[in-house]
């Protein structure tokens, strides 16, 4: 696999940067009150949500080391779509609140 | 109606700043090939995608003043979240393309 | 055409789920208070305001089918432009809400 | 519980657009290959991620209601803004991509 | 001052990971190539980039701590609305490209 | 150096809105109470923040040219990364604000 773009920034800037980092990710997604395998979906999902292909690309990698399977992970990225979609929702209403508080004045 | 935050921001900054981005703002919300009424509504859509609580209110009393509907303006609030969605969508087929990858290995 | 990336998503999760995203899709494009046109270029609009390349393209190819000119849809992508900067000053406000707090103090 | 502003939103557009957005979710949130607490628990992660604090507070009861506990909810939501850095830091190699090819030229 | 939220959730993670969360911002945030004055300004700005009001506050408290003025505060916030519209720009571009090549073929 | 997609965009829209959004530009990068140098710095990270490939080449090749080192450009960006974190921990914080609402009731 090529060398992960994260991993070649990581490598360039300070070592305590670099190991500071990426013991705080060993601990975000290591085994605690979830598995490491959920917690590689969850990193997939966020990675769908936020649109970052190399994040992506990583987290699937890990989530299939840990034994996640194609349809765990099709699922999960259809989860982070809808929320972006439900996020967009909520800020929508802000139109009928407007549209409540001019027909109140 | 209270002052808009970001006027508040342009009118602290140094004069040239604001004249010079409300010009731009004029130029590119008035009438051209498109309507400034189609304007407001796009520019309503679009702080719905960016999830902009200021800016949907500002552009939707943009868009109410040059004669849109409530029905308008909700119909481009739901493209605004169904391209978030849409959006997501593209970056979950990362995953179809890193099994297609692995499997070709 | 290429297929695009969100449907080789979609063609390969459940199908109940394709097809219920894709009838909400027709269903929030379609003709109704706003003109399937209009429609398009709102999407084209989200697409640049969202930064989705691919969904540029996608909307893109839509609005030319409905008869959208170069012009428009050049218009509808500055006005996704300048929202994106518009976001940025109400949030740039804040630094001044803070001094006046600071200085109520 | 307030109704949440999505949901509000939904309740004002177009009745086969609210139905099919609400059946939609149900499919993508539902049992699957992964469960629907374990959904929530993404759902939750993703609506952090993406800085919706409305989705937040909706996934959040969901999870709490099939189960989910305090430190599964607070691990979710530390990977998502784990996510949010690393995103970050495969656009940061692009500077070490640009130096290395002008040191190359 | 209030306690800043993500403190809040820092205090009440795993005290590990708060604690190396806390190192990792201290050494970027750091006297190092640049001073910490200016990475306060310029972690402000990058609040004001991404639309985090409680990060714009923090960091800007940081920044006028360090000496940092009202009118570098300012300027560095226009900065970041101005590359909020510069990256939509560079979306926007992709419908050239596709007007381009359909013209090409 | 190719030409940047954004003047691609600004160079095919009307002229009177490219030269405006130019002037822009200029005048919010220029010398100020921050010299350009530091701006360029500045504008550096929130393209990284914003997580725009385009911008992140363009502002790099302008803040070497105004004389960034290496090293301020990483420190730079490794700013741009933390906040991204940073921002999510704000969100995240939301859980234990209705934890804590649902314990009073």
């Amino acid at each position: 696999m090529r060398k992960a773009r994260a991993d070649r920034f990581l490598d360039s800037v300070d070592a305590s940067v670099s190991s500071t980092f990426r013991s705080l990710a060993s601990m975000i997604l290591g085994d605690g009150a979830l598995s490491a395998r959920e917690k590689a979906l969850i990193a997939l999902a966020c990675s769908v949500a936020l649109r970052c292909e190399d994040c992506t690309r990583r987290h699937m990698e890990q989530a299939r080391a840990l034994g996640a399977t194609r349809e765990e992970m099709l699922e999960a990225a259809a989860i982070a779509s809808l929320i972006r979609m439900g996020s967009g929702l909520n800020t929508a209403a802000v139109i009928l609140e407007e549209l409540d508080d001019s027909a109140a004045r």
